[in-house]
């Protein structure tokens, strides 16, 4: 299984040392050496760093560790193989442009037998199944909206959310999606989030013996919300994902999100039972 | 005006040496300061780096001066900004998916009033003349080929020619597209292309004191070809192209050319006046 990362926040942040604690589990504390990636959007672009080497190891890594590149949406992955051998077009995240936007994916899970009819709007470029998941998500918000304008994740979650639970039926899915605007995450096992805010304090990270005074990096009104596979920090409220909740998260904060029956089945049939929306996405 | 640069070669190659002599236009010998950008292409996958600061002042960039990426197909870019601000989403390569490949795109010069109708199959994250020239290109070819299997490129490269010249016929228009499997390459105003193969020997930069012994570095069935806005190198047979001048490179060597009437008139009444297959592409 691979282990999944993302921070989304009110201004531009760095994920130097979340990632520090990310990237010992691609070869250190865990055995996810089969490639990692990071994706920062930056305004209307994005900085896609992908590669097959194990995290732990990679120089790529080592360099962005030296060189934090702040934006106010990241998302990262540390790879152990599943379906697909290693080799850098199946190394998450995925990129995809729609709608004048970048569009980036990443997976933690295995879907059996998920061969959707794709249309060619979006096609792998490996053999993993999570990309197929993305562009069949992707195939499904262009049927949807066709050349409309993008619209709001507030409109767009809710839409979203069946599809997710769809693929979730195949098997396991934890993923993430993001267009650079916000974060929408779903989890059918295993994932937590936690939000930091004013007042910031001392953290200290589980897989490295490593500290950071957020007081220092962090302003009055800065706020962000982190997302991984298992919480990278001591002491710190994470939050368990409950299986089968997907949550949108904007601007550094949880922003909805919804709980329900899970799987093919029950994304057919049954709403979300509980959808909630703090502001506007 | 930018600065192109492309490699392909019959076996992976490291790009270093040019680069450094490429990213000294990023500042240094030139004013290109308003980013860089270098895609490599490796096996079905592509890293893409792209960075708005200036190449010769760039970390990124000098990491990976230090730390050689090899591949059969390298596209990079250093950017003077014409259309579009400083921004990461205007540096060059564009890259996108079509047909289950990473297509890159790196364009010099300036497209005037060229502003076609998009119909959301690729549509421009910047502001750039060069991205919309880029979407326009895989839209005709998904126009073309739809869901059938990618051809191969010696059939491919005429049917783009026509494009080619159509945008040159609003502008200036040096550019070059690649899938990873060849590089297409048209020149309206400025571009040079130069053959390395066995015996290699010693060559030295225009824009840097630097040199290298090519026999250290190739082995006697490599070969490579190199293209640039500027020859790089003294004392080699960079050979300049004709205005109007379209050129396939595949497997390190020049197997498809076309020249002749220019500009969208001449695109569109004329075909190539000379078009020369060698082997199969």
């Amino acid at each position: 299984m691979c282990e999944l990362f993302a921070l989304n926040a009110n201004v531009p942040a760095a994920a130097t040392f979340s990632f520090a604690g990310l990237s010992a589990r691609g070869g250190l504390t865990g055995d996810h050496v089969d490639g990692w990636g990071l994706a920062f959007h930056d305004g209307a672009g994005c900085r896609v760093f992908v590669d097959d080497a194990p995290a732990s190891r990679s120089p790529l890594a080592a360099f962005l560790a030296q060189h934090p590149i702040k934006a106010p949406t990241i998302v990262g992955h540390v790879r152990k193989a599943t379906q697909g051998g290693v080799a850098l077009a199946n190394c998450h995240p995925f990129h995809r442009e729609w709608g004048g936007r970048h569009w980036v994916f990443v997976h933690n899970g295995d879907l059996k037998q998920f061969h959707p009819r794709l249309d060619g709007s979006f096609l792998p470029t490996g053999q993993t199944d999570s990309e197929r998941a993305f562009c069949w998500l992707l195939q499904q918000l262009r049927r949807r909206f066709g050349r409309q304008p993008l619209p709001a994740w507030s409109v767009l979650a809710p839409i979203v959310r069946p599809w997710l639970q769809e693929l979730a039926g195949f098997g396991v899915f934890n993923a993430i999606l993001s267009d650079g605007r916000a974060l929408l995450v779903h989890a059918s096992t295993r994932l937590a989030w936690l939000e930091r805010r004013h007042p910031f304090r001392q953290v200290r990270l589980i897989d490295r013996e490593l500290e950071l005074d957020l007081a220092q990096a962090n302003g009055p009104s800065d706020r962000m919300v982190l997302v991984a596979t298992a919480p990278l920090t001591h002491a710190e409220p994470w939050q368990p994902f409950e299986p089968g909740e997907t949550r949108l998260f904007v601007n550094g904060e949880s922003r909805w999100h919804a709980r329900g029956a899970q799987g093919a089945q029950g994304a057919r049939s049954a709403a979300a039972e509980n959808e909630i929306f703090v502001g506007a996405a």
